[in-house]
């Protein structure tokens, strides 16, 4: 089944085993879902174990990067050609949005929003989208910043390594809304509701030494 | 060799291959960046292939409990009792707390604390135990919520599985202050420091229909 361009196709991996009404393949909200965020969940398998880590990823229509040093186990399993078989990933983004406070305990709950991505990563050899994904990664964390920053020399360029994950196999699950009490819990004399979980910035702390003509600029202002 | 009791021991799967210097395995530590936290990120491996969630998880001294429907498939893998293999997971909790501008892309990081959890999860199966995980994962959340809230009834203890995994092989890695840039970047014309992540919660929204007779409880008003 071929599916519209505006979504991505379900497969048996992503079609999710319970609450399967909070599952969405729509690409525009699981854009929106990335775009929001600039630290992923990284898993791999290791030696038959599982492993995940907090990375910066970025995206660029529908790839993204990860961020890791040359160093890093997972790269280094990634390969560094077009002959490397990849590094079977799952790229986890999750959002936050309330703590759903019911009457029962058994009902409690969170609105969230969260994107799992399956595939296979691959190392990015090509010097161009190599640039390419250092900006968008940086620009993932603050946008319009890889404007404003010395851009990688030879030798950082070398020392850094990016892996790209191609979005095919990818599902969003989202919950909104109040508690889901069971009718006969609803006089109890339990506060219920939602608590928004909020997100912010505070203001900028200006490095050690930095010359005091420099202004903040305007991207921050507005982050 | 033995480490001291405030201390986890590491081993070759919890000791980096980068930013040694970042890790910890001080207990106090880790413990504290788990508490501030009620969503990790699960990964388990399914058909060779790894898997990230974000689930609720709450800790009771050296065990996390994680939450999960009977119906989910890693706790099913987890088995239904002694007998059972286990299912061999990653629980990872990430705090981001500052965006750190560097003059040069390169050194453009994140002030962060991570917690990784490596071992092997076993579906609760005890009664009292599972009451004991319950009132955690929901204190976890909004301490002091579960002595306010109607306990779980038979049913529904029956359509709950938890699985728990202690904290045996765990590191922590956090990383502060601020930009870390080259000696001869210092006098780029590009603002650098750090801009502090924060998280907060709004004015609590009462459930369609509550009493308003229902006070706010104090441990909201605290949160």
């Amino acid at each position: 089944m071929t599916a519209p361009a505006d979504t991505y196709t379900p497969t048996d991996r992503t079609v999710p085993t319970r609450s399967r009404a909070r599952a969405s393949y729509d690409k525009a909200l699981v854009h929106s879902i990335l775009d929001e965020a600039y630290v992923c969940h990284l898993g791999f398998v290791r030696d038959g174990a599982p492993v995940v880590l907090p990375t910066l990823f970025g995206r660029v229509d529908d790839r993204l990067y990860v961020h890791g040093s040359t160093g890093s186990r997972p790269l280094r399993a990634a390969g560094d050609g077009v002959a490397a078989p990849g590094l079977p990933v799952c790229l986890t983004v999750t959002h936050v949005d309330g703590l759903v406070l019911a009457r029962s305990a058994f009902h409690h709950s969170l609105n969230y929003r969260s994107v799992v991505v399956l595939g296979t990563a691959h190392q990015v050899t090509d010097p161009e989208e190599l640039r390419i994904a250092l900006d968008a990664l940086v620009d993932q964390v603050v946008p319009g910043r890889s404007a404003d920053s010395r851009p990688a020399n030879a030798k950082e360029l070398a020392a850094t390594a990016v892996i790209r994950l191609d979005l095919n196999e990818v599902s969003a699950k989202v919950r909104t809304g109040g508690p889901n009490d069971d009718p006969e819990d609803l006089a109890l004399p339990h506060w219920s509701g939602v608590v928004p979980v909020q997100g912010g910035y505070g203001a900028p702390v200006p490095a050690d030494g930095l010359d005091p003509s420099v202004a903040l600029p305007g991207y921050l202002a507005t982050l």
